[in-house]
């Protein structure tokens, strides 16, 4: 087992049959009695009972709540019946949360855990890729409005992330593809260490060892920003055209990570176009995204992808800031003006 | 204008006529362009329009979300509307909101300001005496759930306070005896001058001194504990019961104020009994409850009170954390035993 910790305030736990150890695991950093664990209906009927079980041996009383899988799911419709669940259970402010599942899980939980008599401790145990190397990890949490994803949200730091590297062997080919977009990632803006391992391998054999870089990486990210001034809007590579696409489908008809995907070839073959990237990048980045079945392309004109973007909270007054790499493992902010960001997207404006 | 600045981090004003001198005031804080005006359905038909005017002549592009006034309004699916309507308005990052009105329109736009694209700014501008001595002041945001009051919410600063004593000449009597029951637990817990004065003289001659000094107090005990883990618990003196007693009526049958009237009278007979407060402490709160046409007695058995009482979130595991007082302007941290609540307020058992 692997351990990392973040801002001196949590560790981050990596490796094998953590589930099924899980309540001894929380018992040193929740003090609390009651706990609810929250799921998914995808979830739920593989792993739930197994955490439930370890709660229970380690002390705690835990309760469960499950919801509908999917992006649909997540909204303030979820994130309300979560917290009368919370409150129907009598969990007070020394109780906690524990997520069990994918991002939106996390992400749901997180928010509640967050508001919940201003803030209780929850736990993360992610169970996809995705989850395991993004966004269980830095204390994002929140949810989407019918206007546009995440735009809602609180910052609010686990207590403890528990990654079972063995819950993968569960996980559904489309699941795996979706984490490999944030994968692709993490080597696109800061590893080409990562890029290469992606490019010359079948990554799935050394994948504990990525899952750790990438935990690595964006914990370090973390560390240095927050709340996402700088550096850490790095991480939204691929995210405001993905974002945008996402959207367009009505957030269900594709996944994150092929969002990501398309959002990372699209952004980066525009700034080849105006010489704000290296060439030959983009062709890497849409050779790897192809050999681990990711789209690399979207049928929608630059200026519907840039109305849908500008209604996101990546937008800054009039600003956009774009995040775009130099070269595979260089990656930087570009502002640019919003008018203009379709014109951009087309290759014929510089920002 | 006298200013009492919180924390370093943002000044609360108070004077006349501060709402149409509302958009100078926050163009020293907000350097954002648009903003929402939030207010209720009593409060915008008398302000709002000064407000928005003041605010376009500082070069502001202020949008105005109204929701039906009263304690029933104060829950997430109100919260839900105003983050679409911030949406809908195409509020950043940089943006803000207003809030203009009474407790439940603080809470509430505080609590969307708070989690609305993980936080922006906003400015309180507290029209009822309530608001303006207790609720605005503090950085405490949220709403109702189903299940108790205040359950869900979050800790964010203002970034400006402006009490504009001039509004509480259209406030109406019942809002104003609303705002007694928390003056008079100022006196209470903090200030035997504050306490002596309701009891000698008719306050409304010294308003604005009394509206100052209790914001004095506030901003101290707030600075010594933002996140209320010991002393800013002695402002929920009469609130357990309060909260109870609201509960019990659904949150509309009684005021705030009358609630916490009530409570901080039961919550003193009691402890006198049990000589937790010395001998005629009840009588004197008692006294200038009733002076200022606030009730002292409910008519529950301290077994409903206290059932409706533990459900709600000062319960920390299983004990209580009730504020009383010693004499008056001299409070205190009592635990007591969540299974002996009800004999404790029986006046049968000590904690």
């Amino acid at each position: 087992m692997k351990k990392v910790n973040v801002l001196g305030k949590y560790d981050i736990a990596i490796g094998e049959r953590l589930i099924e150890r899980a309540g001894m695991a929380i018992k040193r950093v929740c003090k609390g009695k009651k706990c609810t664990v929250v799921s998914d209906s995808n979830v739920a009927p593989l792993y739930a009972e197994k955490v439930l079980d370890s709660l229970r041996q380690a002390g705690f009383e835990p309760s469960l709540f499950v919801f509908d899988a999917g992006e649909k799911s997540k909204n303030l419709h979820t994130v309300t019946q979560m917290l009368n669940f919370f409150a129907q259970q009598e969990l007070t402010r020394s109780d906690f949360a524990v997520a069990l599942g994918g991002g939106v899980v996390g992400d749901l939980t997180g928010f509640a855990a967050a508001i919940y008599l201003r803030g209780i401790q929850f736990v993360q145990i992610p169970t996809t890729l995705l989850a395991q190397i993004d966004s269980s990890v830095g204390g994002k949490t929140g949810c989407d409005l019918e206007s546009g994803k995440n735009l809602v949200g609180a910052f609010h730091h686990p207590a403890l992330v528990l990654i079972d590297t063995g819950a993968l062997s569960t996980l559904p080919d489309e699941y795996m593809r979706d984490g490999m977009g944030e994968l692709i990632k993490y080597g696109a803006i800061k590893s080409p260490e990562i890029f290469e391992i992606l490019e010359k391998e079948t990554c799935f054999a050394r994948l504990d060892e990525l899952i750790h870089k990438c935990v690595c990486i964006k914990a370090e990210i973390v560390e240095k920003d927050f709340t996402e001034q700088g550096e850490r809007a790095l991480l939204n590579f691929g995210h405001t055209v993905g974002h945008a696409i996402e959207k367009l489908e009505n957030f269900g008809g594709i996944s994150h990570g092929s969002a990501v995907a398309i959002g990372m070839c699209v952004i980066t073959r525009a700034a080849e176009r105006v010489e704000l990237c290296h060439k030959g990048n983009a062709a890497r980045i849409e050779a790897v995204c192809k050999k681990y079945g990711l789209p690399t392309e979207y049928d929608a004109s630059a200026e519907e992808i840039a109305n849908a973007a500008l209604n996101d909270k990546k937008r800054n007054g009039n600003i956009l800031k774009m995040v775009l790499i130099r070269k595979i493992g260089d990656s930087y902010i570009c502002p640019v003006d919003c008018d203009k960001f379709d014109r951009f997207l087309e290759g014929n404006v510089k920002a």
